[in-house]
């Protein structure tokens, strides 16, 4: 399964993409960031976002997108904009037929490091370590979009597993 | 002057079209709504608005967007979707290089009645006379939406007036 994070923003959007399935090694695709001018207007840096992303996503293909899910209680002053570059790379995933979930950013530090309240140098750790890298990935952006993918391969995994015991449950012979 | 106005929304998208200039009568050029299910999936969402939007520019053709800017503070529930589908508009105007404005309710409510704190059912009935029209449009999002074009043919015109001033003290024989 290959799947495709992303840690929205306007200024810096963080892409990475893993392939993988659960309990095996996983695999780095591609890490990233699309990047946009604080001195552009709206309207072109959210046009630069799309067209970073669907660049991507001609390039990596991937089977799901996982964005981070954007909540309004955190950054005021950016939130506004964080929100609309995360609905973007829902609708280029959407648009394309593209499964497409949410996480929460303390369901990646959870997943990945067992924590939810794991700070930034421990998520880029875990991710270098997860993905036998010989650096951390850089910018922040773009490992905390690989820790999205990341837990997005081991959480559909789960939810995979578990609906499959459910259908068998329903049906033994299966 | 033909501008397009955006209340935005996931479940109600207002759009509202009108053509004037200021100091003459407004024109009433469409107006309606888009609509998704809360029972879709946000993709389907997104998707869905942004189809809606690019055939309102198809069909109205407008010189310029004015969408609502929408603030953290408020319907911190719905807020998201509604910087979503905000941003998505932005963007639709932005692939067609069309200038984009965003207007604050307190602006569109000052420039619609004379106060910032008028009441939906006040800018109703203010753009229902404005456009002579013979009732209401409903629902409210859709008079939102006219208010915020006519909001922007009005600024936009003072805005107009002053750089051409501006640039007649710059250089006095142009």
């Amino acid at each position: 399964m290959r799947v495709m994070g992303v840690d929205p923003g306007l200024t810096r959007c963080g892409l990475g993409a893993v392939e993988g399935r659960p309990g095996a090694p996983l695999t780095l695709v591609a890490v990233g960031v699309v990047r946009t001018g604080a001195d552009e207007e709206l309207g072109a840096r959210l046009v630069g976002i799309e067209a970073g992303i669907e660049q991507w996503l001609d390039d990596v293909r991937p089977d799901a997108v996982a964005v981070e899910r954007v909540f309004s209680q955190h950054n005021v002053r950016t939130v506004m904009g964080t929100a609309q570059a995360a609905g973007i790379a829902v609708l280029c995933a959407a648009r394309r037929g593209l499964p497409v979930a949410l996480h929460t950013p303390s369901e990646v530090k959870a997943a990945i490091t067992g924590s939810g309240t794991a700070d930034k140098k421990q998520i880029g750790a875990m991710v270098t370590r997860l993905l036998r890298l010989t650096e951390m990935p850089r910018p922040a952006d773009a490992a905390d979009a690989l820790a999205l993918a990341i837990c997005h391969v081991w959480r559909g995994g789960a939810q995979h597993r578990l609906a499959d015991a459910l259908a068998k449950a329903r049906n033994p012979r299966r």
